[in-house]
């Protein structure tokens, strides 16, 4: 397996000396050992927000072996790491998935996103994690048509649901917070408001199931447990009903011209695979020197790589985020860089923009 | 090259599985990490605090490269990671350095440091950075014997001063912020205070040298410009004078029953040269799955291992102590430790006696 080849780059590609794929803490945290290198990095995420796994899995759940930081939350840990690698002015390209990999003659990686952007880069490295994180899709005929006509929305944020919502007739789908807040959210916006779960349980704060439960008992929300079970369409597509089965077997049909689903998000390896890269189950080999992978200027660091003794741990990852920093450097200069230190170098000081003791 | 056998333990040595060299950075993070596979640490550093070089060379100094914490000095940072270890109690034996490390007939490490603790442990992880921090001495005739008299002190500490120079004559060697810091602390408790520095330039905070300039205005202070060239002593060996060559090629005789020596303090190596691993330029070299030497039960991390692509930097160190740890619980266990993670594991959150959500 190979990359593929580019016969030339789109003339409206953002050149550049390195891409970071996944703006995780890992990720975050090689942009900021390229930054102490000199050099200034794009990054691209496929969710609207950096943080990768530690936002979206335990945003608000204490980690505690960060080195030096006694408990903090993977929240906590993501804006530290984003403010840490500030001064090095990544340019981030979130919201959208690197979807093409492809070589060009001259040696340089193209990479081509879902969001219509091009980047040329000398240097790629993937800190991609388990995969991007996509949202759990309906499994129902019919369902990709209403997300491209707009009647069909996964994991809306917050502040677009009562635009959203307005004078429809909504079916939210989900059990868990994200799905009882937007289910709060159209009240008084929408027509009507249904969430549906397999279960009457549903996870929050209290205070958000309480006022749930309030809007409930005064009718203005209406809960149904069961699974979705079909999609009924008009004769030209849209959406007027969905079908769902109850627990004692029988179905219910709700009325409806909007859904909002809150399946879950859950991680997929996704176009990586398709890259011609030598995958070993999912994830791509390194050495343990310079964290590159069998493609020339391809490194991979964190959870998608593998090598002997291999940890799926946040601290090993720095460690890999740092060589690989010092391998791209070598591999742009042409010679190793120089070890300077944080802590006394006047070059790095000013690279980061702190004062330097005797200025 | 091997280590030496000891045909027995001394009855009053410390039995424990795992004993760390070294209280550096990594050294810490090295106990919490074994902390988390359920491993009590015993640990030795030479000098009589924890923090290494952090705290010897740059305490003051801001670090920015730790991932996640944008700026420490070095003594917040040898702070921080001692708390974050103090769930899993070390042992620290602290002042003290690891002369021995003798191979015991039944595989055991037998460790004996210069205070005469005996330490029997199944692994020793070396984190000893570029050596144990030791004073510099006095390349005099006679010195060890003044020290072993009491007459010649190498770094005393601050708050030791005052009983040490009371009613002596007091002769300090240093011209850095510690050495006049010590005359200074002298004055008003000795019978005179001299201190020697080869040039008449001495460094240190605007406060502390107005000070001293005060006191030499009021002939409180003495100060002489020279080297030392030799000690004279009374037929019993006792202390009378410092004999010090001066810049124009005469002598001076210093009346002195007291020497407060800085010196500078400089890594040493010391005895880890001695014990038969197999050293390349001052370095172990280790593999990069499990940071073991050559030696079985010996693991080496941080600035004193090597391997391909080493970094001599605090945050690769922090990787190494974490596939140490998983390394030695698998010598300990024999199987290979499972993966857990502190932001879900409820037998992680016990050992660190942190409330796991659900309980």
């Amino acid at each position: 397996m190979a990359l593929e080849t580019a016969a030339l780059s789109p003339e409206n590609a953002i050149t550049t000396d390195a891409v970071v794929i996944g703006a995780g803490p890992v990720g975050l945290f090689q942009v900021f050992q390229l930054g102490l290198q000199g050099i200034q990095t794009q990054v691209v995420d496929a969710l609207p927000h950096v943080g990768g796994q530690c936002v979206e899995l335990y945003a608000d759940k204490p980690i505690y072996d960060i080195p030096g930081i006694r408990a903090c939350t993977g929240l906590e840990l993501a804006e530290r790491l984003q403010t840490q690698a500030a001064p090095f002015k990544p340019s981030y390209h979130l919201g959208q998935q690197v979807q093409t990999m492809q070589r060009l003659p001259d040696g340089e990686l193209l990479l081509g996103t879902t969001a219509g952007t091009w980047l040329r880069s000398k240097s790629v490295i993937l800190a991609a994690g388990v995969g991007a994180f996509v949202p759990r899709a309906l499994k129902l005929d019919g369902a990709e048509q209403l997300t491209a006509q707009g009647q069909l929305h996964y994991h809306p944020s917050q502040r677009n649901i009562g635009a959203l919502a307005q004078g429809q007739q909504v079916v939210v789908l989900g059990g868990d917070e994200a799905a009882v807040a937007a289910a709060l959210a159209c009240v008084g916006q929408a027509a009507s408001v249904t969430l549906v779960h397999r279960r009457d349980v549903f996870t929050g704060p209290d205070a958000l199931l309480a006022q749930m439960a309030a809007l409930r008992s005064a009718g203005q929300l209406q809960v149904v447990a069961g699974q979705s079970a079909a999609l009924q369409q008009s004769a030209d597509g849209s959406l007027q009903a969905l079908e769902v089965s109850l627990p004692d077997g029988g179905t219910q049909a709700l009325p409806a011209n909007l859904l909002l689903a809150y399946l879950g998000i859950s991680p997929k390896l996704g176009p990586v695979a398709d890259w011609g890269l030598a995958l070993e189950r999912k994830q791509l080999p390194v050495d343990t020197a310079r964290f590159a992978t069998a493609e020339p200027g391809i490194y991979a660091v964190g959870d998608i790589n593998h090598y002997p003794g291999k940890r799926k741990l946040i601290l090993c990852g720095f460690h890999e985020a740092t060589l690989a920093a010092f391998a791209v450097a070598e591999q742009l200069q042409g010679q190793p860089p120089m070890l300077q230190y944080t802590s006394s170098s006047s070059h790095l000081h000013a690279l980061l923009g702190v004062p330097h003791p005797g200025d």
